[in-house]
């Protein structure tokens, strides 16, 4: 049967990467997997939202929950709707109810991809990054006293719990021990936030013993940035909390050259409800329309689909595709120095499937 | 009179670098402002912490009160003391009692230092960081329920003041205004902290309105990392919450080639306490009692301290120094890429000024 798939372009350059990221899934996995899909586009955006005043309608997430995955362009456009709509109504939400506890970002510096730190071979970054997804500093909780005046206190409370911190380190300790180098660095700032960042640090000590075969280690969040710039070729799988993994998934695009590149995973591992793919770029209010947004970011999204579906084959077929046309050159949107269009490298990708 | 200050070389590197920026600015003070030091060494250390059981003496925050300014190397040895002893006995403490509200840090790519960035010319980054410094996500509030069972649950509460917030933002508008550039970039978070950092970019919003004169802008934490690697080039005054400064100094000391060059200034510009001095970098345990730390990030974190002390031409005469040794590049500590000794950077440095 078809896989079901749930279709929320969005605002800005999130349809336009969207539908190039359809035409390639379809055609890798027909190609390696004989596999089909069944597309359900819908149109949350801030444009429904203007129309209806919310950003999904009220069976919005009953709808949703009865596909097999999400792909995800993005939402916002701060000009019209302010991003505490977009993010606390349809992101933030959307993550927490499915249970998308693991949110995979890889970093990987394709041959082809200008780096923009020195003496970096294609190939020497290649990192996953597994970012707590669900809870930790982006908790809902908090509040602010005498608003408004100048006694203004504010409180925002992240929230660790035991089972949310060993979960995601469980998962990357998993993707740890199948890559060649085995190797896990946990992130912390324990020395400063001892009760949030002391229990994570807990539940990493008390999970690695559950994988002896992985080599691993704990390091301080702002040691990491530094490192992410002076030795990215060092990291193999990263686990980090929510807005730690946040940060660093910024940083390791960069590193790697294009953030027009940088894919991302929402997963449900127990596959209880549907995991959701989305490009890390945001709308991109300020390129939107022009056609020129590198798609390969929504490609490579797909391609974590197609992995979480098990659709190995198509997966890797995606993703060697996008490394040909990068490595050819040929062919390029302007985040990579080229003139090319969205629909030019879909269809360049197409053709080296 | 003479300068009162107290000296915390602790432990590692930080003695040994500590005695290189004693000799300068003790010289510099004397070549350019005819100025004297009255220096009280304090043996305060995990060294010392084991002996007593204690980081400083009873007394230690009224001893250190009486001083002009504090100049610090760098407590931590964690084989022996846990850095929770360290930090939180003796450094977050310190920032708070003496209200030292303003962490500043600047990121300056110095001719002769090879940038780990493509590209980039020497003084093309030059920015100074404005970090929070005493209260926000370093607030230490917060606790743990049902600990060491399944479970637990940690809380971590960020702590944000609209006085605490506009403090700092007002410093680093100050400083803006005094530069070439007069521009300034605001870090924040509040599309996912929506209190704490909701409280930040009001009080961003207010403070702005008093520096008609300063270009001002808001990024989100995420963005601004990416952009320290994309384009560091672009950026002048930031200012940050105490942890997204923290991240971003050891990300701006990364692009600017060396965490060995990073200084900082711990500053309550009421004058009411003593500021203190420390480089960035830290104890090093791993390269300790060598002799090949680069006393530099010290020596330039002792010029700040001339600075603050109103001793503005010696400031000056010390970073010019410290730049002509590196541009000559005849003398480089092994994270420059050199073989020179830690003494033999101060004997150049002296011989510079
Ligand atoms: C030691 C640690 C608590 C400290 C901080 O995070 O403030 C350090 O990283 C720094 O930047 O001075
Ligand atoms: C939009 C924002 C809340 C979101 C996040 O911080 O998670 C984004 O930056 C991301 O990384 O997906």
């Amino acid at each position: 049967p078809a896989h079901r798939i749930a279709v929320i372009g969005g605002d800005g350059i999130g349809p336009e990467v969207i539908d190039q990221a359809v035409r390639v899934v379809e055609k890798a996995a027909a190609k390696f997997d004989k596999a089909e899909f069944a597309w359900n586009k819908l149109p949350w955006s801030t444009s429904y939202y203007q129309q209806h005043g919310h950003m999904l309608p009220p069976d919005g997430w009953d709808t949703l929950a009865k596909h097999d995955a999400i792909l995800f362009g993005a939402v916002g456009n701060p000009a019209v709707v302010s991003d505490k709509v977009t993010v606390h109504e349809l992101l933030l939400p959307m993550r927490r109810k499915f249970d998308q506890y693991v949110n995979l970002r890889p970093a990987f510096l394709f041959a082809g991809v200008p780096c923009p730190l020195v003496g970096k071979a294609p190939g020497a970054i290649d990192m996953l990054v597994y970012r707590e997804n669900t809870e930790g500093e982006y908790a809902p909780v908090g509040g602010n006293l005498y608003p408004g005046t100048e006694n203004e206190i504010a409180v925002q409370t992240g929230v660790f719990t035991r089972r949310g911190c060993e979960r995601i380190l469980r998962a990357a300790f998993e993707a740890a021990r199948k890559r060649p180098r085995k190797t896990l660095t946990s992130i912390t700032k324990s020395n400063a936030q001892v009760y949030g960042m002391g229990l994570w640090d807990d539940a990493y000590l008390a999970v690695r013993k559950e994988y002896p075969d992985v080599r691993s280690s704990s390091l301080l969040v702002d040691a990491a940035a530094m490192d992410f710039v002076r030795k990215p070729e060092t990291f193999d799988v990263v686990v980090a909390s929510n807005l730690f993994g946040d940060i660093l998934t910024d940083l390791s695009a960069a590193v790697t050259g294009s953030i027009g590149l940088a894919s991302s995973a929402n997963i449900n591992p127990t596959k209880q409800f549907p995991s959701m793919f989305e490009p890390v770029h945001g709308s991109a209010p300020d390129i939107a329309g022009k056609g020129i947004a590198n798609p390969m970011a929504a490609i490579l999204s797909a391609a974590l689909m197609l992995d979480h579906l098990g659709l190995a084959a198509s997966a890797a077929g995606t993703r060697d595709a996008v490394a040909k046309v990068l490595a050819e050159g040929k062919v390029k949107t302007p985040d990579l120095g080229g003139t090319a269009t969205t629909t030019q490298i879909g269809d360049a990708v197409l053709a080296a499937l």
